[in-house]
């Protein structure tokens, strides 16, 4: 059966700051760096292996796969990096502190940008300090202005099916280091979970997410390695 | 004209112990650290830019590119990391101290086994603790048991040519974080030295080599950039 290990990047310096991230470009902090190694260390430990990994293009979540593989021994597997794994655009809503833009929005409307299915924040500000159209990384690529979480789920799945089904079906081990929204497009793919629930789906970071998928890609079993280790 | 970096692997663990290393995973020290951040700086400052890299599938090349790449805002870039870029396997060697190896076996077998061109060192032991035939990085891999430095070009250039040469020919910069012998096969090639002088031509760790190609990739221009920047 083919195993498929999810892990969402390690704290970064906006998530301590508890600001909107979303494509920019921003660092994991010292406790980020220690939960992508506590990650590789717990999956070794677990007798996790891996053929191929998968990452974004943003730097927090492509260090959490480096650290946590080199704590395995695994630096040298091959790794892919794309656009389409990185994290829901905020657009507008980039770089502001999260309780500020309650303060000025209303706690409703921020809980609508956060928490919605289909409704995408404001589009950012062309020319603007968090305007990433010329970043070198999405050349040929059309940066979307905002998105709402049915948008990323959009860009995430034909990615999945045209590159990362594949690999799995030739019987790879693979491992996805991502983005709180790249990662639920693809929970809410492989197990099934209704557009309504998605968006309240936490998923901590730092915490490898264990699938054994049947031969067909649908989740036989899927849980959180330190909460089974600790059983 | 193409561009092409070369940058040796900062200082690693062995490196500082004086021991006989080639295949063997050792890590980078904190000096080999900075060096790799620093070769990062200054090719940024330098304006070199990149649109891949390759790299060996051992720690201290791996790791010195991608914290080059960080440096330069440029982790995103694909990478491809492939055996045929390792050092120099040193066989029976490995994990030997230089200066004891001369005590033991002279300082001029030492010297031939260092630097002839085409005297490899005795065979490593199979079963021994640097045997690495069984390492799941090599698996279908033919690992050997020792290498001069003339078997170590006749791998890496073949890999030149299928994989690297082509994607310079295609208009992208290259950058290639190696070793010592692996690189020397390179500089070889490109700037046409002979089998004599190439064993004693030495590559400092972490120094980024720049090489301005011509269509053909024949060497226009090769310089050490922390000497141009120096004038």
């Amino acid at each position: 059966m083919p195993t498929l290990v999810l892990i969402r990047h390690g704290q970064s310096a906006w998530n301590l700051e508890n600001r909107f991230t979303g494509w920019w470009d921003v660092n994991l902090t010292d406790q980020g760096v220690r939960e992508a190694r506590e990650a590789g260390v717990a999956m070794a430990a677990a007798g996790l292996d891996f053929d191929i990994g998968f990452t974004s293009v943003q730097t927090r979540a492509i260090k959490t796969l480096n650290i946590a593989l080199e704590a395995m021994g695994r630096l040298w597997l091959p790794l892919e990096k794309d656009w389409q794994l990185n994290e829901r655009h905020y657009g507008g809503l980039t770089g502001l502190d999260k309780a500020e833009t309650a303060a000025l929005h209303g706690d409703d409307q921020v809980h609508v940008w956060r928490r919605s299915f289909d409704v995408p924040p404001p589009p950012s500000e062309a020319g603007g300090k968090y305007d990433m159209t010329h970043d070198r990384r999405y050349a040929g690529i059309a940066v979307p202005s905002s998105e709402s979480l049915k948008d990323t789920i959009e860009r995430v799945l034909p990615y999945w099916d045209s590159r990362i089904a594949p690999e799995l079906r030739a019987g790879k081990r693979v491992v996805i280091s991502a983005h709180g929204n790249s990662l639920r497009a693809l929970v809410k793919h492989l197990s099934g979970i209704s557009d309504a629930d998605i968006a309240s789906l936490e998923i901590p970071t730092g915490k490898p997410i264990v699938y054994q998928l049947d031969d067909d890609l649908n989740a036989v079993e899927r849980y959180y390695l330190h909460e089974r280790n600790a059983n």
